[in-house]
């Protein structure tokens, strides 16, 4: 199991910002309140065309931001090249480069010789995006958790909000992965007049229960740490890292597969070959490797986002919220082309659940193309393997003639 | 998927009584230290013969103890049918039956009109043998985190201490699951000419890196608690219950296939088929489970013991203890017959784990039968799929003879 390639041939999109925009109208919620105000982070790659009709919309996963690609033009707080779990460890977020940069730029799979990419952090985040971080007008203090619960649906709803303040009516693609990919979706049965492509990457129409049980858990551990204070720490000095870094902890090793463990790790001890009989101290690579990450995750990312963004990801069923149970039906509107993509060792969002949808489409004579990367990683295929990614996405996008 | 069926056509052994047994000697451990006091609680079924070679040494897992058949005399604390999660699923905890009791007793896979089965709590235990929970002659207080770290070996040698106490030499078998089975092989590599068979159920020569990250993630759960207190907590009125629930819950996942959690609990909400928008509250049945499981067993599990066992069990490794790092050398001097049966389901101690140690064994001619049983539950088949393992090792230790 050697290192996935990199595309190298293709260029950068060089030094980017991060901008905001204050939207001008409260976002209506599924849960039934409305937020204002709502502010929007984000980033964008590539030149608009005059006609408007060259925009890809990239969403990004649980802990990830709006700067996708090229480097941050502010030095990164402590590494921002993250989607899920693979900036950690190949060391790029000390370059500052985006989390999907291998994706993202002149010639890559999303290229921006073509297209206008943008990328926002979505609603519920802590890079730029309004979320329980954010100021409650109510009270002058930080929601915490007094902010609204939120679904994929209130993401996109927001995204679309953003996009109408940009002038932008249609996009030529949504993409994701993970979390990401289910926003795509969304996107294609909420407004499938004004999507002409979906791409989702490692995704589902619903998680599967196995799946709720693991983001049960990491929200879990932030909630019964008591630093978390009933989710109003902000100011306090204190914060729920120590229940964060449990919760990242289980994150990993769903996002990789027992196989990449195994090659990554094996059983080798810390400390030579001896046993140091210890509880407290990592003993195994692997024990050391999950504390590293724990505290790296905790010193970027707000707890209350990660309970939030995880408890949508948990609530988004396609099914259920759209086709009264049949993921037929909760697909039968959609018009844009769809591209789905898994891996065949991610156990947290199975190839099976890409299939779903693409019988679901299929069986409706809807354009769908179904890819299944044999690839070690796990989860973190999305990220990682970028070079076999390209082409498929290249040659998907391209058939559309948009752009 | 149905559930499993139990031997109902076999008798139960009865109300049964947890016995103690102060060692005369200290035990030394692998660690260099040495323990004592060391008290035993065991409990035993059947009758032993007057060659005394009718013995069948049954080890318990992670969260077992001695009471492994029949029903408790004294009525149980809060739940005694265990090993790993079985127990609080099916509800016969409340009867107070031991946790392999569908394997031990007149008819069953370990017969007690034939053999004379003893089970005892494992060192570092809290139900009843020397563990973290016991008091520290050094100190007159608990050892808490002071209890010196233990290994398999050291359980094992414990063992042996004990039944040289009772007068009983030689082991018709030795059985186990998950970490009961280690303790099973490490028996067979330890004391080769006192034991004539192995019952290696669910079980590993080694954890897998993935086993030992979630090993990790649960204890990292307990001492990131700050009721820990640094392993000194007894007394103080507080305990790291909700550290190790959080342990627990990542337990149970790993005991299960995510099949059979899909058969369990599908994407059933708790209530109806409407959202709450709840961060704090379970929504899905599968959460509201893992609430449940959680809570119940920090009722009846000491923290202390959950870290020493848990460490034990992924320090556990009998080619490198054994064999140099030879799994074939590890076993070289084994002389008793092995039956090793694992689960098709079992993704935590899997099938491939049991296949290296029967290659290993057939490799040098030794006596070995390995069966997978085709079982969907994970895991927690070995607690589950009673009626399918008994004919099996019924028939296996007919095959030896003794008794």
């Amino acid at each position: 199991m050697s290192q996935p390639a990199r595309t190298s041939e293709a260029g950068s999109v060089g030094v980017v910002e991060t901008f905001h925009l204050d939207l001008p109208d409260p976002v209506r919620l599924d849960c039934g309140r409305e937020l204002h105000p709502v502010r929007v982070a984000y980033e964008t790659y590539g030149t608009l065309s005059p006609e408007r009709d060259n925009v890809i919309l990239v969403c990004h996963a649980l802990s990830g931001d709006a700067h996708a690609a090229g480097v941050a033009k502010a030095p990164p707080e402590s590494g921002t090249r993250d989607g899920f779990g693979a900036e950690e460890r190949d060391g790029s977020s000390a370059k500052g480069l985006g989390w999907w940069d291998g994706m993202i730029g002149p010639g890559k799979a999303f290229d921006t010789d073509r297209y206008f990419v943008i990328s926002t952090n979505l609603l519920g985040g802590c890079r730029g995006t309004t979320g329980p971080s954010s100021t409650d007008p109510a009270t002058g203090r930080p929601y915490g958790s007094d902010f609204p619960v939120i679904t994929v649906g209130d993401m996109v709803r927001t995204q679309r909000a953003f996009l109408d303040a940009l002038g932008i009516e249609r996009l030529a693609a949504v993409a994701g992965g993970s979390l990401g990919g289910m926003q795509a979706l969304e996107w294609a049965i909420s407004y499938p007049d004004q999507v002409d492509a979906v791409v989702a990457i490692a995704s589902t129409h619903a998680l599967h229960p196995q799946g709720v049980a693991w983001n049960a858990i990491a929200r879990e551990a932030i909630m019964r740490d008591p630093a978390w204070q009933g989710g109003h720490y902000y100011g306090t000095g204190r914060a729920p890292d120590a229940g964060m870094g449990i919760g990242r902890m289980v994150g990993h090793i769903t996002y990789l597969s027992a196989p990449a463990l195994e090659e990554k790790f094996s059983r080798r001890l810390q400390f030579a070959d001896d046993l140091r009989y210890t509880i407290t101290e990592p003993e195994f690579e692997v024990e050391s490797y999950l504390r590293h990450q724990a505290d790296s995750f905790v010193k970027r990312f707000d707890a209350n986002t990660y309970l939030y963004i995880s408890r949508a990801l948990t609530y988004f069923d396609l099914a259920r919220q759209h086709g009264g149970g049949s993921l037929k039906r909760a697909l039968e509107d959609v018009r844009a082309r769809t591209l789905l993509i898994a891996f065949s060792s991610d156990w947290l969002y199975p190839p099976a659940a890409s299939q779903d949808i693409d019988r679901a489409l299929r069986s409706q004579g809807k354009p769908v193309e179904f890819e299944v990367i044999d690839a070690p990683y796990g989860h973190d295929c999305f990220l990682l393997e970028e070079a076999r990614q390209t082409p498929i996405i290249r040659r998907f996008l391209a058939r559309g003639g948009a752009g």
